[in-house]
C-alpha cells in the first residue's frame, strides 16, 4: 500500500502517522520527492482501513498495491476451481447450463420444466422457493413447500437443484439443496456470507446491483474465509441509467474474473435484461465472453395467457439457444 | 395501473390476458385507439407484478398510476410522522442532531464524546459496535461490548442511542437501545425488515446505495406492513460514477419524501461525502433542504495521529456546525 | 402519447389542458376513471415536449407510445440498411472489420499498420487525426496532416478510412475520407449532426457515455432528418460506478437495436475496456450478440517500449480474433 | 505522478519504459520493494497520457499526484476569481441571481418575466434563444430572432444577459450578450471550448450529465489556456439510476470546487430537477452550501394552460425563493 501525503506536511505530524502504521505491525518505507512525501506500507495490509486512511487530512490519497482478496486469488491459486455437483461440474473448461423457472409454482410445472430442461442439455435445475420482492405485497414465493417441490424435481430426473437462501435460520430447509444461492440484494449481507462459509456445500453468489467486481471478490472471499471455497460467481446486471433492459449486464467481468480469480463465473442473461427477445443473444455473447455456465429461466406452459410472452424461454427455444451455445464453446475452445 | 398493448395484438391474446387479471380480482377497462389498446386496472394492483406484465410479448409497457406504498404514503396520512426518542422527537417539525464517533472503541472514548456532543447540541449519541465492512479480514467492530459501552454512555449522558444491526440473532442484545439502524446494504434484507417490523422501537433506514427512492419507501413498508410505524428514513448518498466523494448526496430527496411520506428524513453527511472538510457545508444544505435530523461523525481525541485528520469532526467544529444550521433552521421555518 | 392527470384536477385545469393540446394540431381521448383522468393524443405528437408536459402540475405522469423516431424506425423501415463503402459493406447480413492505430503517427507507422490489418482481414482503416482529449495540454492529434497520412494509407491498401471529425469548419479536409466518426462527446453536438446530415457520406455515431439508446436513436435521427440516410451506429461503453474497466460495455443494446431500428450496429471493445487483454473477448461477445462490425485497435510497432503493452493489440493477434469472430459468426448465421 | 510496476516486471522492460519517458523530458525516481518497482516522474507530467500508461502491460496502475489542470487550480491562484458582468458579481463572496424563462418566446413575455425578476432580485436575465433538444422535430428556439429579444429585454431593464450558444459560427449574433452558457451536451465539445477561449466575456460552463469534477475543471482549463479567464462553472445535475428526479444535483461539487479552483460556481436546480415544487427547497440547499449564485427558470404567464404548472416558478414564488436565499447567505456567512 502506498500512502501519499500533501505537500508541506510538517514533519511531526508524519512521524505521528508512521508510528501509528508501525503500531499495526507495518514497516513503512519513506521516498521524499520535491512536493509530496510517500509512505510505502510492508507487510500484511489487508486490515488497513483504505477509507479512513484516505480522509486524513495530511494524506493525498492512498493505494492499495496488493489485492486485498487473498483466498479467492488466482496469483495464490493459479488453477481454476472445478465445483462439482452431483455430475454437473463448473470451472475449468466445464461448463455449466442452469435452467428452470422464475418462481416454483406446482408439482406438476416444475417437474415437467425439469424434464424439459434436461432433455434439451441443461445440467442443473433452478427454481424459486423464495423469493425476494421490492414489496411486502408482492407473492414472496412457496417457501418450504417450493423446496419440497424442487426436490421431487431432483428426484424425478436427477438434476442438482440451485434455489435463493434469503434468511440463515431457513437453512435446515436447505439441507438437500445441492446449490445455495445468495442473491444481489444479499451480495454484502455479511452475516449471511459468514454462515455461508460455515456450509461444505456450493454457493452461487449473484453480483449486487451497485457492486464493483472488487467488492464481489470480497464478499467470496468472506465465504472462503470461513473454510467454504465452493463459491461460483454470478454477473447478472449492474444497475446504470439505462432503461431500455432491466439493468446493464457487464460481459467485461467475465474476461476480468477470469484473470482475477480462480473462482467459476456464470451469466444470468434474463435477470440482466428483463426481456425474453434478448436472451439468446445474451447468451451466446456470455459463451463467447468466456462463461463457465449460464442460468437462464424457461417455462413450460404456453397455454397460460400470462405465461406465453414473459421473459422465461420456452424449452424449445431454450435447447435451441443451448445447442447454439455449445456450438460457440467450441469455437472459442 | 395502465397496461398499454403492442399494435396489432390479436383479439384472442388481449382476451386472455383480460381474463387474467379478472382471475386475480381486478376489474379491466378496455381503451381501443387507432394504433393501440389500453387495458386500465382497477382494484388493488399492489400485488400484481409489473415487471412481469412488462415482459409479455403483447405489453408495449405497463405504469402504475397508483402507489405501490400505502402505510408509508403521505396521501393516506397527511400527517407528519413524529417519532419520539426518550426527550428527542424527530419529524413534524422536529429536529434531531444524531453524533458520535464511526466505531465505540473504549469506554473512555465514547463517553467522552457522548459528553462533548451533548455539550454541543446532539440530541441522539451514534456509534458503531456492529459494523458493515467489504473486507472479512478489518475490524469488524466490538460487537456486544461495543452495545455495552454505548449504553454506559447512555447512562452518563441521557442520550438515547442509535446503533446498527446486521442479525436478527443479535436482537436480544438491542434490548436497551433507542433506535436500530439498518445499514444501506441491508435496505433491501428483506429478512431482516419483517423482523423490524415485529419491534415497537424506532428503526433508522439507510438508502442503499443503488436503490431509488421509491424502492426505499417499499423498505419503509416492509417494516410498517408488519406493525411497526416508527421509521425514520436516512439518505447517505447513492453510487455514481463521480468519484471525487465516496457517494453522491442526493439531497432532492428531502423535499421529494416529504411529498411523497409522512415519515421524518434525516440525511448522513459524513458517510456521503467521506470527506470532513465537506460535511460542513453538506449539513446546511441538508437543513436548508428541510431535512429532520442530521447524523454527523463526531471523534474527539485530537491527540491520535490517525484520527486528528480523519472524516470526522472534532467536539468544537460540530458545535458551531449545530449552531450554523439552528439559525438555519430558523430561516427556512 | 398518453398524459394522466393527478387525482382531483378541477374540470378547468383539464379543459385548458386539452386546449392547449388541440391548438398544436393534436386529437384528444379522454378516458375517466374513478381516482385519474387519462388524456390520450391522437395524432403527430413527436413535437410534443413530454419534460415540459410532465412538470405540469396537474400531470402525475406521460408516456409515449409511439416512438419519436421515424426515420431509422425498423417499424416504418423493415429492412436492413446497408452501407457501402467501396467494397466494404456493413449491415444487412455484411461484417465491418475496422482496425487500426488509435492516433496516426508517422507514414510509415500508418501504412504498415493498414497493410498488415488489411491481411488480417480488415475491411476498414481506422486512425485518429483529429483527437478528442480532456486535458487541453495533451497531444490533439496530426490534424491535417493526420488526415493526408491516412489517404496514402488509403492509396496503399485500398482500404476506405474512418477517421473522427470534431469541427465542421474541417470538413474539406475530410472530402476523400470514407466514414466519418462522430464521437462519443460530440454524440449530442446537435450543430454538428445537422452539418453531417448535408453531406451524402456514411456517418460512425458512437454512443454517448451518459447516453440511452434512445437518445442514441434520435441522434441518428438528426442526420437522418437531414437528408443522410448512411448511419452507423457504435456502441463503445457507458460510464457507470465500476472502475475496473474504462467503461461498461453494454452489449444488449446490440441485439435491442437491431430491434428497433434497421441501422447497422458496430461495437468498439478497445476504448470500452481500456485493457488490450480483454479486447479478444469482447470482440467474441459482440460478434455473437449479432454485431454488425467491430473497431479495433492496433498498433504495429513492438519494439516501442511503450506500445507494446498497450490497449492496442498487436497485428497478429488481431489476425487471430478475426478469425476466430469469423466461425463466431459462421454458428450465429 | 507514480507509475506502479507489476510484480516480477523483467529488468529490460523497466529500462525501456524509463527511457521512454526521460525522451518526453520528465525526470524518474525508482523505488524498488519486496514486490512492486514504483517510478516517480519528476517535472511537467501534464501531457503524459494516464491511460495510456495504465494500458501498458507491465504497469499495474498510475497515479497523478499533481492536478492536471493549472490555471484554474486554487494551488496557483488562492484568490477568488470574481467575474463582473454589467453591474453584477459572481465570485469572492459576491451573489448571482439568474433568472428568466426556460425559451424566449415573444418581445411581451420576455421583457415581462425581465421586469418581474429584477423586481424580485434578480442580477441577471437567463433565457433560450437556441435550444438543444434531443429530438430533431422538437422546437429549436427562435434563434437569431431570440437574442434580438433578449437584448430588448435588456434594454428596457438594464440586467445582463445569459444565454445559450452551441454553434460557433453563431458568435456574431452574440456580440451584445453578456455571459455565453456552453450547455450540458457541449461540455466536451472542446473545439466550441477553445473558441470560448478566444472571446473577452464570461462564459458560463455547465458540468456534463456523465462528467467528473476533474473533467469539468479540464474543460474550464481549455477555455483559460485560450486565453480567457472569466469562466462560471455551474452545476446542473448528473446522470444516475435514479428515475424520480430529471438528474441528481450533486450540491457536494460547492464546497469542493471552492477547494480546487478559485473559479466561481452557481447551482442550476431548475433542470437538475425537473420538478419546479423541488426548486425553492434546492436553491436554499446550494445556497447553504456556498454556491456563488443561482440560475432559476421563471415564467409569467400563468394564465396560459400549459405555463402554470410547469417546471418555472412564477414571478412571486421566485420572490419569496430569493428572498429567503438571501437570509440563508447572511447565516452562511
Amino acid at each position: 500500500m502506498i500512502v501519499i501525503l500533501k505537500p508541506n506536511t510538517p514533519e511531526e505530524r508524519i512521524t505521528n502517522l508512521v508510528h501509528w502504521l508501525k503500531d499495526q505491525g507495518l514497516g513503512t518505507h519513506l521516498s521524499t520527492g520535491d512536493f509530496h512525501t510517500i509512505i510505502g506500507l510492508i507487510g500484511d495490509t489487508s486490515r488497513v482501513d483504505l477509507d479512513l486512511l484516505t480522509t486524513l487530512d495530511i494524506v493525498e490519497s492512498a493505494k492499495r498495491i496488493s489485492d486485498p482478496y487473498k483466498l479467492c486469488n488466482r496469483k495464490f491459486h493459479p488453477e481454476d476451481t472445478v465445483v462439482q455437483i452431483g455430475d454437473a461440474k463448473i470451472g475449468g473448461g466445464n461448463f455449466a447450463m442452469i435452467a428452470g423457472p422464475c418462481s416454483v409454482e406446482t408439482e406438476e410445472q416444475i417437474i415437467g420444466v425439469a424434464q424439459a430442461v434436461k432433455e434439451a442439455g441443461a445440467t442443473l435445475l433452478r427454481g424459486g422457493a423464495f423469493k425476494p420482492r421490492t414489496s411486502p405485497y408482492a407473492f414472496q414465493g412457496l417457501g418450504a413447500e417450493g423446496i419440497r417441490l424442487l426436490l421431487k424435481a431432483k428426484e424425478a430426473t436427477g438434476l442438482p437443484i440451485v434455489t435463493e437462501l434469503m434468511n440463515a435460520a431457513d437453512l435446515p430447509l436447505f439441507e438437500e439443496v445441492d446449490v445455495i444461492q445468495i442473491g444481489a440484494r444479499n451480495m454484502q449481507n455479511f452475516e449471511l456470507l459468514k454462515e455461508m462459509g460455515k456450509l461444505r456445500k456450493p454457493v452461487l453468489l449473484k453480483r449486487g446491483m451497485a457492486s464493483t467486481m472488487k467488492e464481489m471478490l470480497m464478499s467470496a472471499e468472506y465465504i472462503m474465509s470461513e473454510g467454504n471455497s465452493q463459491v461460483i460467481l454470478c454477473e447478472r446486471g449492474i444497475r446504470t441509467f439505462e432503461t431500455a433492459t432491466r439493468n446493464t449486464l457487464d460481459l467485461a467481468c467475465v474476461p476480468l474474473f477470469h484473470q482475477l480469480t480462480h473462482l467459476p463465473v456464470v451469466v444470468d442473461p434474463s435477470h440482466a435484461t428483463g426481456i425474453s427477445d434478448l436472451v439468446p443473444s445474451m447468451s451466446y455473447a456470455a459463451v463467447a465472453a468466456g462463461a463457465d455456465g449460464l442460468m437462464i429461466e424457461v417455462h413450460n406452459d404456453p397455454t397460460h395467457a400470462l405465461c406465453d410472452g414473459a421473459q422465461s424461454l420456452t424449452p424449445d427455444a431454450f435447447a435451441a439457444v443451448a445447442a447454439k451455445c455449445q456450438k460457440i464453446r467450441e469455437v472459442i475452445g
